[in-house]
Order: structure tokens, then sequence, then C-alpha cells
């Protein structure tokens, strides 16, 4: 059955025709059996490489006692650890079931139809899904070097845009915005719509005129920050993330969030991460010289790379992604491609253990020759 | 600020301004602290006692190297033993974050702005929560000794209907629906709208006159079955459960379903425990006795006890429930005030271990004649 065949779809709220969800990457058991391959990488899903902090295996072991109990539905403990820690009101956050549910979260309580959201050229996948799946309508500014081009998109506010989604970094292709021009981006924006800034890479950001837009959070009211635990803090199994904003689009929110959607052993595997400050730094350590060895490798091929500040470089193959990827996928090399971004001569490739990223390398250097 | 207050309320989507989000037990040791009480016992969320299978907690240590990988999307391992396990096709099952999340689900893709769900007076207070997020109208049928008159709901069937939710058992008042009436009922509703069979509660019923609507399924393409494992699984800290379908319904709640929303954790743990059926019926035959001890109890204390099925016992006070459940609490015994659910004067008790059910019973005894 094809997906504009099923019967039922008479029935159904609008967006959900148009609807294609994300495909996430398959896991390496799937893949390794339908390839008939062993021990590949998988530099495909943007994870940390050395996963969680060792606190995190000893706060699950003293939660297994309780799995028969609801999980706590306001998350009382890691609210209270994550205003601390980012001197905000337990009241200005948000929990999600990973950010990809803050943003579904998000689109559910502003967008409707006859609405729209904005967002750029190869932007995270969630955005217009998220749209979608409410009916609203998606507009699409054009991107400039494959990063946000903040005058196409404040071109393309009108007064039916109630979201506007900005990843800093960018998801797929490792862009950012300086501090400057998206302050002023987020000042010129009418009441009438909020602005989410999706930081799902910001720890691996060194750059000094990057700023966390979470500082802005007083200024504007309509400002919401998006943070997740599955990328520097290890932690994507789980499903973890979080929206800090004014508590009052907060309420909001936590009206649509379903009581417990994050559970009991995500909670205090978050808890126990934030504490291992020093886990996270080696991790963007480790992350900095990889990324490093990938790009120059990555060059000395001869491919374009897009310069990126997070934990993956997407390279420009100068032809159909998809054959190298397939080849790549027969080497035992799993990595992401992109096409589905507008972006089919690109492959994203997250930056893994160097070993690993010297294996990709090796397996991109053969392929590209055959 | 009050919810009607909130000067973002102006932005957001049909349903939002009237949402009141469901209200979960306090954890126990919010409560304690608040009380400043210790050693009480928790016989308010319906949760399994004795928790989950052993099985649970080695699927998830063998599980904990991973945490750094995306759970897998698709749920293969778990779909496939859902499958075998109901002797169902694996593109029939939806994965849920817990079964909230699939009613939430069939919500967002059958209901929208103009149309209705119909639900029983005293049902699970997730169907009007679902129906008022998506903007659509609830109809509420009377109820009929406190559990489902399938007569009254299909007098408020129209062509406007496009999900009918039917708890068997019921929660909370622990009623249920017998086979015959309950087939005759789906068989009778125009195919214009789902009909959504949620048995959450469905491993505590032994009455032969009761029947596993999901051996229906091929029968009626419109019925959704939802399942958790939440209750006699143990494992409501985890966030399981699933809805069987027909495929072409599964598509189109794939469709609205995040990518990764039972978390790797979740995931193992459910299969593990599915492996476990001496557990299940461990667990089971301690409700039964927990059941008659609860029950009786409650009736030679002089309360009217709805008669149920179910892991809990809903009994009326004859008077405001408010005074005598703050009394249980300062007793140190957490139930659960049912008045959201039109019911006053009467509190929902779970049946717990056969020492907390005494110690229920003996604090009950004491507040009523206080």
């Amino acid at each position: 059955m094809s997906q504009s065949d099923n019967p039922f779809l008479a029935l159904t709220a609008p967006g959900l025709a148009g609807l294609c969800p994300y495909v996430p990457g398959k896991p390496i058991g799937e893949l390794e059996r339908e390839l008939g391959i062993r021990d590949s990488i998988k530099l495909a899903s943007n994870e940390n490489p050395l996963g969680p902090s060792p606190l995190v295996a000893e706060a699950i072991a003293a939660a297994l006692s309780e799995l028969g109990r609801y999980p706590d539905g306001g998350g009382f403990a890691l609210r209270a650890a994550l205003a601390e820690h980012h001197g905000v009101d337990p009241q200005a956050i948000t929990l999600g079931n990973g950010s990809n549910d803050c943003l579904d979260l998000i689109a559910r309580t502003f967008l409707h139809p006859g609405f729209e959201s904005l967002f750029s050229a190869h932007a995270f996948a969630v955005y217009p899904i998220a749209t979608q799946a409410v009916g609203a309508t998606a507009r699409v500014a054009p991107a400039r070097d494959y990063g946000h081009d903040l005058e196409a998109m404040a071109g393309l506010v009108n007064e039916r845009t109630r979201v506007v989604w900005i990843a800093n970094p960018n998801n797929p292709t490792g862009t950012w915005l300086g501090a400057d021009a998206l302050h002023a981006f987020i000042a010129a924006l009418p009441s009438s719509c909020v602005v989410v800034v999706d930081e799902a890479y910001i720890d691996y950001v060194a750059e000094s005129s990057f700023s966390d837009a979470s500082r802005w959070l007083d200024e504007f009211p309509n400002l919401i920050v998006t943070r997740t635990f599955s990328k520097a803090h290890g932690l994507a199994a789980l499903r973890v993330g979080y929206a800090l904003s004014d508590p009052a689009i907060a309420e909001l929110l936590n009206r649509v969030r379903q009581p417990f959607n994050v559970n009991s052993l995500a909670q205090v595997a978050a808890l126990a991460s934030l504490a291992d400050r020093e886990h996270i730094a080696r991790h963007v350590e480790l992350n900095r010289a990889g990324l490093r060895q990938l790009t120059e490798g990555c060059e000395r091929l001869g491919l374009g790379v897009i310069p990126s500040v997070a934990n993956f470089v997407t390279v420009d193959l100068g032809r159909a992604a998809g054959p190298i990827n397939d080849a790549l996928l027969r080497q035992g090399c799993i990595v992401r491609p992109v096409a589905n971004y507008g972006m089919p001569n690109h492959l994203r490739i997250t930056v893994g253990l160097e070993g690993e990223n010297a294996r990709l390398l090796a397996a991109l250097e053969r392929v590209i020759a055959a």
C-alpha cells in the first residue's frame, strides 16, 4: 500500500495527507544483517562516540528498584538542576522526550491551519514535519552558503507567521550564526510570532562571536531555546531534551505535554550527566580534534567541506551521493545521505573516535577512486 | 498568573485555551517532604506493587553500553515480539511512549476542529484531554452504574464523530463490558469513525464473558486496541504502550509518531517482560486476593464499592472525599481522589501488597470514625 492509497486518509486531520515522517538511520545490527557485514562503524547520527558519563550507569542502577512506579511527571529534580545550571526559574523549563518532543509541543501550541512557520533551506528536518503534522504552512527561506540567511528569513515573516525556527549551529550543515546578527534578527521580529533557537549542538562551539541565546530570554518574551542530552551528553538512547522560555510560554507547552513524557531512567540519567562537566569537556576536546581530522582528510581527497562547528562535517562529493553512500555501506561505514535536505551531492559524517574517522577516510578514498 | 491570563494565549491553536493538563499523583518523596511524614504507602496510581520481572534489570544492564546511540526508531525487535504474542503482522503495531502516547496519536490523526470524539462519563481522563488538545469537540455519554452505557453512547454517534473511546475495563471505576455487547456496539458503528478499545487493565480480568477486542481486528478495520506495560508488566517508570490496528491505521499513526518516542531501555525492558509470563501470573494472583481484601474491608466499613475487575477499587464514601483523602495522607496513605472524574464522593484505591491493603483499611477506619 502506498501512502496515498490509505483508505483511512479521508478521515484524517489536515496535514496528515502530506506528512512524510522522519526516517531515522538504521540501527547497526539491522544494517549488518541486511548487508551481511560485520564490525561496521556508525558515523551517521551525530552521536557521542564516548557515550555518557560513568555517573549515568550508577544513577540508573540506583533507580531500578522503582520501575513499577510512574515517573515524576513534573520532573522536579531535573528541572531544579537545569534551572540552577541556566540561572532561570524552574517554571521556565519544559521537559521533552528528546528535544524533538519540545519542537513538536511548540508546533502543537502555536501552529494550526492558516498559519505559517518559517525556517531555512537545509535546516533540521523536524521543523517541516512538525509544521505539516498540525496542518500549518511551511515557508522555507533560501540559504546562504548552506547556512541561515537571516535577511531572507526576515523578508518572509508576515502576520500569519507564528513560529520561526533557527538551528544554531545548524544540522545538517554545521553552520552557525554570530550573536550580533541573531540578536538583531530576533529583536526585529513581531511579537505575534515565537522564535525557536534550537541549540542541540551548542556544546561543541568555541567561537567567541557565538552566543547562547538563553542569555536573551529576559529580553525577548517570545524566545524559546531548545537543548538536548542526545549530543554532547551522550544520552541519545534515553530521549531527554528541554525548552527554556518565558514561564508563560512554558505553561502553554506544558498543557500539551504528555504528563509522563520523560521516563524515570531518562530523568535520573540526565541529572547525573549534568553533574559531570568534565566528561563533556573531554568529549568536546576529542570532537575538536576529530573535526579537524575529518575536515582535513576530506579536503585532501579534493572534496568540498562545509565549515562546521558541530560534531559532524557535511561533504560535497561533486556528484550524486547515493552510490557513494552505498559503496561506503559495503565497506562497513555508515554515514548519512542528506538528499532529503535538498543536498543530493552531500554526505554528513559524524565525528567518531580517531580510528573510526581514519577508517572512514580510507574507505572514502577507495570509494571515490573506484 | 492564572491560566486564562496567559499573554500568549491569543497566539495559540484552537483547544489550548480550554486545555487543562492531566494532574499526575505526586511522587512519594515529594509528598513526604510536604507533609513531614515517612514510610507512607502509595496506592494511588494503579501500579504493580511487585515491580517488573527480574529479567528486566538484566536486559537494562546489558543495554547500558549503548546509551550514546539513538533508539531503534522502528522498534524492530519489540514489534516483532508483540506481533508474535498477538498473532498479528508487525505492521499492525504502533509503539507509544506509554499508551497515553498512542491515545494522543489517535487524536492527532483523526480529530480536528469541527469533529467529535465520544466517550463515557467517568472514563479515563486522557480522552477529553487528547480531544481538547487538538481543538475537537468531546461528547460525553452518561454512565450506567458508573460503567459505559453503550446504548447511550450509540445515540450520540453522528456524522461528525471520528473517534469513540472505550476503556475496558474502565479506569477509574473498574467496570467492564462483556464481549457480546461490545462486539455488537462496534459492529453498528459507521465506518466513518474509529473505535478505540483501551485495554490497559486487561491482564487482571478473568471473567469468562470478557473478550480481548484484538481478536476482532480482522473483522473491524476501524478498530484500534491499546495496551500498556505500565500495569501488569510493572513498567510504569519506562513508558511503553502500543496500539494494535489495521496496518492502514498504523501507517497513519506512525506518520504522527515521533521517530524515537520509545527509548532504548524501555524497548529492551518491555521485550524482557514479555518473555516472563510467570511474573505476570504471580502479580495477577496477588491482585485477585488484594482486590477481595480491599472490597470486603471497605464493605465492612459500610462503604459502597463499585465492583472492579482491575487492580483498584473505587469506593463511595457517602460524603465529600477531599477531607477523607487529606486525613489519609496525614496517616501516610496516598490514594486517588476522583472528583475530576465527576465523582466527588469517591476515592480510588490501588491494590497493593497485603500489608499495604491492611494498613490502608485500618487508616480508613480511623479516618471515617473521626
